[in-house]
């Protein structure tokens, strides 16, 4: 690649930044005024009664995971990178110091090399580390009582704006413990107790604080990166802004091709999530390949080269012990992780437990200076529905379990990796047996798939264990696109995979009771009610997919206002019959249907008569 | 429309009609030569083991219900209608009797009137009905102890060819008791006991027999039908045989806009599948859209017609009573299916119970005559997540479970509609309510959706309602498509729709535990982890998708026996590494983890460098 840095990336696509139909970017300040919190706020239109009388509907704010660049007011600039929101909340910290140059060798031959000039994101920073014995985990800052800025903003992020709250199903939540109303306090215990995490490197100021853990909001991750095959810097810029535009909560860069140091670093700079990595991938490109000779020093220079450009949590296969490798033997499909077949291979190489297991204090010990938070990986999850629930699944997790009190002991984030490949009547054994392994450590699951005969369509049978699993207590669902076991996913295929977890996640949040998670689909079903189509499609995951798909057999604006679809025609959409029965209701106070029937009806026919049998009157 | 009747449909979109690559429709004769009972086998390659045996994959059989437009022997023409393989098994039985005419007066205009000579089916045959005081259900058969021919086809139709039972995680089935082996008598013993039917008008001898109940494989609906606003007899003929290519057990033909009864005609004798409709569409549309106007004789007079056309199963919403009308006022959403809005209506006006509650005895006698099945529509689902479960809901269904018993009085088969809009934490309590107010009468759902907020997506979030009521116990799923609440499905979505619902069905399958329902996954997965491509495409549910997909990033043909793929490059591949674990445990016979470690791997650490450390070997 030869481009120059300018060329690198001009500019985005529109259709990533441009906002959605009717909705704006909103902040609500918190106790000081740096505490800005986005959300998108939907407008919607005004009912209007038969009687001429207009009724308003308020606006729905939103969950917004896109970060500036769907506000207009926001200036952006990928070669500057989005505002460093978080700058001013880890410099009155004081205890961080900021560094003459970058500590990985390797970080500073990619720095120096003249040759990489043209790749180079053109406004690095010197990294920040913890000031030495200093901990600066969002985890240890909660086990000493302090509330951060960053907890403070995920309380009311957390916290939709409250329209119908009255109006909603009691959830089913598996011994989850969501309160009404998210406090900043309730956030910190939640994270001193190792139930949630903050993903919020202290190299990593551009972030958006969010929270991942069984009593907020199911969050979902999407995975970019290139491949030895496709990709660029560019596109790889370009998938992230594109995936939180649709909703990813966080991003994984899983690159595994060329430049993966520049890539990162421009990810990084333009990121107003957390962005997740496995760095035993670039480890093992700086070995060629060649994965027995992988060593501790390399990996940890890694880790450090990672963590000082900003990474917010890395995903470590330290479950991988040698004597699980041989419980993979009878399977179908053997070890599917990438990670993980790595840490086998070098297992089996050298008959000894790897260095992620050996050396897991050390790594505490990194990530605790920069707050790193541990994804703990499942490279023994099963890549088949045979494979499910089987001993090397299960042996890795209970290490898992281990690894995370160890992680506690030092104050380190963790969150933990779960499958793969499960049939539905498997699926809450591992949520189960996670939370009691993992001392309810948050859960963290690549669908799970519910069969292994829908290539083309993963996305869609992963969405559906997915949704299982998140209501049964897993805290972020890793998405699956269209392309799973296919090739690498294009755009296309990134919103399709998305959206699909949006769904799941949500219906998460609904089954499991989180207060208000009704609250858009109350509006969206009362739009679709009163045939306000333009509302019925902002209301939606995707505004856009909506109008494309109605505007396909009614293009015409006529039919924004029409009162049917081309599904029934104008003479048979049920919703138009409906709204007589309501208002006849409410005008006699109806409550039982005895009452409704002898004192009521026998009347409302005969009116019902005289009015020429149109029940319809309202809208 | 103007088109002369060869005009109407001169041949069939090649798409639709030709065979999967590598799969051919086969034929497994019964006890007797005309129960040829059709599979689809996907024949795969062989693996090339490291020594250069090859190793035999024998070929997977799977369930087919794409009729014979797969079958390159037998010749399709639309204006003649698919083969009539039941029409020995109807007239042996001798109870039934040809009529010189069609019985419903609105037939006999249809089959004079000129001007609809160019729209209506070339080949009419007279319709068939049932001797005086005769009844010919396949239920009365049963309830006899008599096993038709249907259900010897059905038994084997259902029994999978069996390669690794073995294999195969056991299910958890509430309740359900699918035994190991299907057979004749195993079906006679459902339908005569009420928990399954076998949809099968005796004017439908087209028909390839399937059943629907709990105790089978969970079947899926696809529906057509054209609208005021689009679509003509063409269209709806090529969406049937596009739907039941991709899975579609039965079609429901929803039209509701001109020449119904002609475009009905057309699609019923070129199908092999069982076809349900909406009388009171039709009927609606006779008295042009006025509910009100609607009477009992005209009703009875459109069941006649559609009945010796040979449609299985009608839609009647004979649940909804006047007194649960008031029950819908509250509600968010109203009332949201277009029968229960058409026959709400009617209630109010006439401030009585409608003519499908007073009638239904009568409405059992006409059933029982050509054998069409209840399907009785649950006319107050919910259409919002927030009136799940509800009052008028639940009185509905309590009325059906009534009407159900009345129904196998008479023995006429019986399966009981479902909602609709349900968070995931209340689906169940909608399949354990029916079953019991129902006495098991088999369970068919419009989804669920399990939320409201995924227009354009719907078929996404409906199933995943779907897979987890599959797996509670319902029977069969109605499909939904992409542009669910937006418009019109197209031939894209009905495709969309039918896969996302195959997902669903197998998943619950899966998870039930019927036998065999593993096969194909394991054979997809051993296909997956050996990287034959070809034979991956081809087990799973679009094989000609999963293709595209590869193709796009992949196109060569070297590709499809390469290693890895687009996703991770040629030196990532997971799958890549793990052959060589299991050779060795084969060996030396690996039972215990201790046993694996203290003896084995050392020696094979040594052995691995040795090798150069390259551990993939086998393929």
């Amino acid at each position: 690649m030869s481009a120059s840095s300018q060329d690198v990336l001009t500019q985005l696509d529109a259709t990533s930044t441009q906002p959605f139909p009717n909705s704006k970017r909103v902040y609500i300040t918190g106790t000081r005024p740096d505490i800005r919190v986005p959300m998108r706020e939907i407008s919607l239109s005004e009912t209007v009664l038969e009687n001429g009388v207009h009724e308003i509907n308020p606006p729905v704010t939103v969950y917004d995971s896109s970060g500036p660049y769907t506000d207009p007011n926001v200036n952006i600039d990928v070669h500057q990178g989005v505002p460093e929101v978080r700058r001013g909340w880890i410099e009155e910290r004081d205890d961080t110091e900021i560094l003459s140059k970058v500590s990985s060798l390797y970080g500073q031959q990619r720095q120096t090399d003249p040759n990489l000039r043209s790749l180079r994101f053109s406004h690095l920073r010197p990294p920040r580390r913890a000031k030495a014995g200093r901990n600066v985990t969002q985890m240890h800052y909660a086990r000493q009582g302090i509330i951060t800025p960053e907890m403070e903003f995920i309380a009311i992020r957390e916290n939709q704006r409250l329209h119908d709250s009255e109006h909603q199903h009691p959830g089913e939540s598996f011994g989850a413990a969501i309160p009404k109303i998210i406090t900043p306090e309730f956030v910190r215990d939640e994270v001193a107790r190792g139930r949630a995490i903050i993903p919020a490197n202290i190299n990593h100021p551009e972030l958006e604080p969010m929270i991942i853990g069984r009593n907020f909001l199911v969050k979902i991750n999407a995975n970019i990166g290139n491949s030895a095959t496709t990709s660029s810097i560019e596109e790889e810029v370009e998938k992230m802004v594109w995936s939180i535009r649709w909703g990813g909560d966080t991003v994984m860069d899983l690159s595994t091709g060329k430049n993966i140091h520049e890539t990162r670093e421009w990810i990084l700079r333009n990121s107003p999530v957390p962005i997740g990595t496995v760095p035993i991938y670039q480890a093992l490109e700086k070995v060629d390949g060649k994965a027995e000779e992988l060593t501790w020093a390399l990996f940890r220079d890694t880790l450090i080269e990672q963590a000082e450009q900003g990474v917010d949590y890395f995903t470590i296969h330290a479950g991988v012990r040698l004597p699980y490798v041989p419980l993979t033997a009878k399977r179908l499909t053997g070890i599917v992780s990438r990670g993980g077949s790595i840490m086998a291979k070098w297992c089996l190489a050298h008959h000894e437990d790897s260095f992620l297991y050996t050396h897991f204090e050390e790594i505490c010990e990194i990530m605790k200076a920069y707050d790193v938070s541990f994804s703990l990986g499942d490279g023994l999850r099963p890549g088949s529905i045979a494979d499910a629930n089987d001993e090397a699944q299960f042996a890795e997790l209970e290490t898992l379990g281990e690894l995370t009190k160890i992680a506690w002991e030092h104050d380190v984030q963790t969150m933990i990796e779960g499958p793969g490949h499960v049939p539905m009547q498997l699926i809450r054994e591992n949520m189960d047996k996670q939370l009691k392994e993992c001392d309810e450590a948050p859960f963290y699951t690549l669908g799970p798939l519910i069969t292994d005969i829908s290539p083309g369509y993963d996305h869609i049978s992963s969405s559906i264990g997915a949704a299982m699993i998140g209501w049964y207590g897993c805290a972020m669902l890793c998405y699956v696109t269209p392309k799973e076991h296919l090739g690498l996913p294009n755009k296309h295929d990134v919103r399709e995979g998305i959206i699909a977890y949006k769904i799941a996640a949500h219906a998460a949040d609904l089954a499991k009771g989180h207060p208000n998670a009704q609250v858009r689909d109350n509006a969206i079903s009362k739009a679709r009610f009163e045939f306000r189509w333009a509302d019925q499609f902002n209301l939606g995951l995707d505004p856009l997919r909506a109008i494309e798909y109605h505007d396909e057999t009614l293009p015409k604006d006529s039919a924004k206002t029409a009162h049917f679809c081309s599904m029934c025609g104008p003479h048979f959409c049920a919703m138009k019959i409906t709204q007589d029965v309501r208002e006849y209701a409410e005008q006699k106070g109806i409550i039982d249907v005895n009452v409704a029937v002898e004192s009521g009806l026998k009347e409302k026919a005969k009116e019902f008569k005289k009015q020429g049998s149109e029940i319809y009157h309202k809208i």
